[in-house]
């Protein structure tokens, strides 16, 4: 067994279900507070899962971070995507100087933003991005596998060790973010394998494709999976088969935090494929897991479904990133100061005595 | 012609449509930035809504308020409701304490809560609870009008001059809230004459009623229809007739923020069917006008589509009181970082020739 294998093996192991008992504890004292039952919905949920994360019923959620993986992916070269292959350099860059999408919702709501590089191709100078880079973009996955074995493990465990990272440095809920050109095309060619549904109902049009190139993106991935056949029960070979870079370190953070008890943010169609694989190779993933926005790429509903679990916000978004993660976190927060803030019914009661004398009080003439 | 007359008249004829060259200046931006077209969805359609609003492209969400109406309706003796009346008074008094549910949320997130007395049955005594007491309660809509005429004109510019405080206080978005048992009942009524829907697909449970309540809520509702048979051209009329003091509050809330050009969040409900009631007024009430949340009542569905806008929050909330405000209020402001952070594609682009030194820099032995 490599050095590689045990690190996976051994967090597989830490993975633990949720505290049931602290889970319980919350819900019991959410019923407790001045309020319908039930009324505020998933922030009841929210709360009730965070407590069955920490142990604890009243938590905060401080410091957040949204932890990027940045890759290329081979099988642009098929003209699958709308955007040339340098853009994954030049975001991955420009994440770090606080002005793409998700950087700039960041900065508004104070996460931090961490970026990675585990296989960006092109050329770039940028200190602030840290280097991991496992290779220079994955293979083309319609022509051969996008990566090794080794590779995938190497990814999973760069993603492992962001989770321990981010635990170290005392951040409360990590978002799972990503840039790489073309990896919608790898996203939906793991999914179609892991859910078994057809491509034609989980490949979109990624940044914007036209109707040709949507026509070439969906063949591409039919025939690579025609070529590869993979087992969808071997999500380690699924990756080196069709997946990306991204995908497998993504897939890795998860992991990682759910072995930690770290509350971890999956964003948009990328991230959650990435936390299916996740929860494949350990179901109990899903207890740490909170889905951002319902994106409007169609194969993330596929994945949503597949997870079983709810996502909070109604935004149309589709430009990845993590850029839905920072509002997400203001939904987690706002769960939190529902168990903190809020009177309980015996708090919340105005005494009868009390309305009594008030009533004495008005009617003296 | 009253006063109050004068006052409405004089706030409908202020009421303007969108600034539509800002908001085509404001889609050309956010269409420069470098992100695929249209990816961020509705943060996109905020922000161009905003500069309908402002006339500015670049806006800021700094001051935000919730204003909460609270109100009793006599139509509570039917027993339609599961809460008794004096809640109502309790948590109004519980929301200047910072400890109901929206009012925890709001704290969470440095939103302003003001609460106004414009119909509280229950005596109280509470300093910071403002008094615009119109009468205790509405009479009860079963039995004869919930209100005249001259008191629905009453709340309406009571709500118009809340909207100006607002303004000169230098809030940048106003949300709208409520506190008042028995309202989800006057607020089916009402929704029922101005959509001309089922009784039966427009009326909840409230607060949680039992299934014998259910089915009492909804016939006392369509005997007093019966009964009113309000014109659904005369919106004043229909709220004097099954509405409510905060109904009609709120509606002049909203009229008051469209008149002065500022942005408004409806949030539950009885929210958006004031919202409605407002819209129906001045239909470019809905050019300031944002909904906060999907809400779990199921008369919310057909009042947001007869608004025929978006909401932008999936949680399941149905506590009322203004409680996806503060969430909301982040949404917004997530559209204006967008507007004010992001890089144009122009600034985003890596230079060609930067590229060229690097790949010359790495080929060095």
């Amino acid at each position: 067994m490599t050095e590689q294998e045990r690190i996976l093996q051994h967090t597989l192991q830490c993975i633990r279900p949720a505290d049931e008992e602290a889970v319980r504890a919350a819900r019991k004292y959410a019923d407790s507070l001045a309020k319908p039952p039930g009324s505020l919905g998933q922030l009841e949920e929210i709360a009730a899962k965070l407590a069955g994360i920490t142990g604890r019923i009243k938590n905060e959620i401080k410091k957040t971070r949204i932890t990027v993986l940045a890759a290329d992916n081979g099988v642009c070269s098929e003209g699958v995507s709308s955007a040339p292959q340098r853009v994954t350099a030049e975001q991955a860059v420009n994440m770090t100087r606080g002005i793409t999408g998700m950087a700039a919702l960041a900065a508004e709501f104070g996460c931090e933003v961490q970026v990675t590089d585990v296989g960006i191709a092109t050329p770039y100078i940028c200190d602030t991005i840290r280097n991991a880079k496992i290779r220079r973009g994955t293979g083309n996955l319609l022509r051969g596998r996008a990566m090794s074995r080794e590779e995938v493990l190497s990814a999973l465990c760069t993603g492992i060790s962001l989770a321990e990272e981010a635990k170290r440095d005392g951040i409360c809920a990590l978002g799972v973010g990503e840039m790489g050109i073309g990896n919608t095309t790898s996203s939906s060619a793991v999914l179609a394998v892991l859910t078994g549904k057809p491509v034609r109902e989980l490949t979109g049009r990624g940044g914007g494709l036209t109707d040709a190139a949507y026509e070439r993106k969906r063949c591409v991935i039919e025939e690579a999976l025609r070529f590869h056949h993979p087992d969808p029960a071997d999500v380690i070979g699924v990756l080196g088969c069709v997946g990306g870079l991204d995908l497998a370190a993504m897939c890795g953070v998860f992991l990682g935090c759910a072995a930690l008890r770290l509350p971890a943010v999956a964003d948009g169609f990328i991230s959650v494929t990435a936390a299916l694989c996740a929860a494949y190779l350990a179901p109990a993933v899903r207890d740490v897991l909170f889905l951002s926005h319902v994106s409007a790429e169609p194969g993330y509903a596929a994945a949503r479904e597949a997870l079983g679990l709810p996502a909070y916000l109604l935004l149309d978004l589709r430009l990845g990133e993590g850029s839905g993660c920072p509002l997400a976190f203001q939904v987690l927060k706002a769960a939190c100061a529902m168990m903190r803030n809020m009177a309980t019914f015996e708090e919340a009661r105005i005494d009868d005595r009390y309305l009594a004398e008030i009533r004495a009080q008005e009617e003296r003439p």
